[in-house]
């Protein structure tokens, strides 16, 4: 399993268009199985997997120390941990049937069925709403300006609703996916449709806000930050156009760049 | 309920120490309760609170469009979320029952049942180690050169393991927890004492991170970003010694500064 994957991507540099090589860094997902009961799957950068499981399962009190452990083995490629105990908290199943949502993330049953959640989506197929880089650092710097809590804190994501006119509603949290179901729950009260929308979000592009993003409905998203490799995967599949790392006259064009009005070719 | 709150800190400026008000975001937990039954607990910055319900409950396909919810009411000092149900998925409650953990942090049963779980972790009562302005400077610089691929793919959080004489253990994740579970998991498997060890991580200080901080049983973090309000109280209960923000030459303290040697204030 590789940490980084390379992907040509093309990149808009002071209004010139490149076709570049970028690293993207990749997402995996583990199952651990408990005396072979599946307990959890987490999703991570695939090194040292066997010490995050240990780690996870001491700091949840499943075990207390390594010695409650028997045998620990990782099928890398088919994505499992397997866990033989010892010992174990007598209550650790229970600890499974309770569901908490942090405040830096939603998890998601559906949303890391990829299989099903790809089916489940819907796939943009056409183009109703086009830009250029130029609408991206405008959208982008509009997100920004009406992040105030940002500004002042440094400690929530915001996200913002737009159409190519500038931004329609703008929402933070704390939680990165709260910030996306605050702008989703907030349109379907108010039936805006989502046709001809944008969304901007301050965070990185995860698995799992490409995901939010494709169930929202939209079909362009602009991040001042980096996509991962199975994000990138997800967009392709999904018809879903992204643009990350918008900078100052920087940006980069993962996905569906039929929806980006490109300036000419340099090389 | 306050998005953010004010709180007094020492900051660090140029090797002058001050004694300042800053701006500290919260959080705040919310359990949804779907007729009647509690469905999940979510942390969140309090405001769009329902839009918020709404929207997860959406994009999980709970429910199809708004017009499947009868009535939603917000119990907002006792932190529910109550919906009715005109209609519902038939299998939203197996929903439940599946454990997923997202690439951008863990959940944990334990970890926000906070009563319970401020019991159980057990409080640092002593001082084992001090440090001065400086060594947070030094190690902060240390953990971000150890920090490769996030300085590649701008995708990755980083957290070292040190003792005041500098990293002693660096890993990376695409997920925040993951980094720290990486290092506890090493840890156990390998007999590493904590009591001399300081963590320095490069994202924010949230009530989980804190958590895992003190579950692991390490008596100060350093962050190169904001804590959350829920984080230094739940720092200032379990004894930990929080320094955020630690940029060029400027740091603050937030919780438990007796770990920290100080320059003599100046007003």
């Amino acid at each position: 399993m590789e940490n980084i994957v390379n992907r040509e991507i093309i990149r808009i540099e002071n209004n010139k268009m490149l076709e570049v090589e970028d690293s993207v860094v990749t997402e995996h997902a583990v199952t651990v199985k408990i005396n072979q009961q599946e307990f959890v799957t987490m999703v991570c950068t695939p090194e040292y997997v066997e010490d995050m499981v240990v780690g996870y399962l001491a700091s949840e009190r499943i075990i207390t120390s390594f010695d409650d452990i028997e045998d620990i083995w990782y099928q890398e490629k088919e994505g499992f941990v397997h866990i033989k105990t010892k010992r174990i908290n007598p209550f650790y199943q229970q600890i499974q049937n309770k569901r908490y949502i942090t405040s830096c993330c939603g998890m998601s049953r559906q949303g890391f069925v990829f299989a099903n959640d790809a089916l489940a989506s819907k796939k943009m197929e056409d183009v109703h709403v086009r830009i250029t880089p130029d609408d991206c650092f405008r959208l982008m710097k509009e997100m920004q300006q009406s992040a105030a809590t940002f500004q002042k804190t440094g400690g929530v994501h915001n996200a913002s609703l737009c159409d190519v006119n500038g931004v329609v509603l703008s929402r933070m949290d704390i939680g990165r996916h709260n910030a996306l179901d605050k702008i989703y729950g907030y349109c379907l009260q108010n039936n805006i449709s989502m046709q001809d929308k944008i969304i901007v979000f301050s965070g990185r592009i995860s698995s799992e806000i490409l995901l939010k993003v494709s169930k929202i409905g939209c079909e362009i998203v602009l991040s001042k930050s980096a996509p991962t490799e199975l994000a990138l995967q997800l967009a392709e599949q999904l018809g879903i156009t992204t643009v990350g790392f918008i900078r100052q006259n920087t940006l980069n064009i993962y996905t569906h760049k039929e929806r980006i009005i490109l300036p000419e070719p340099t090389h």
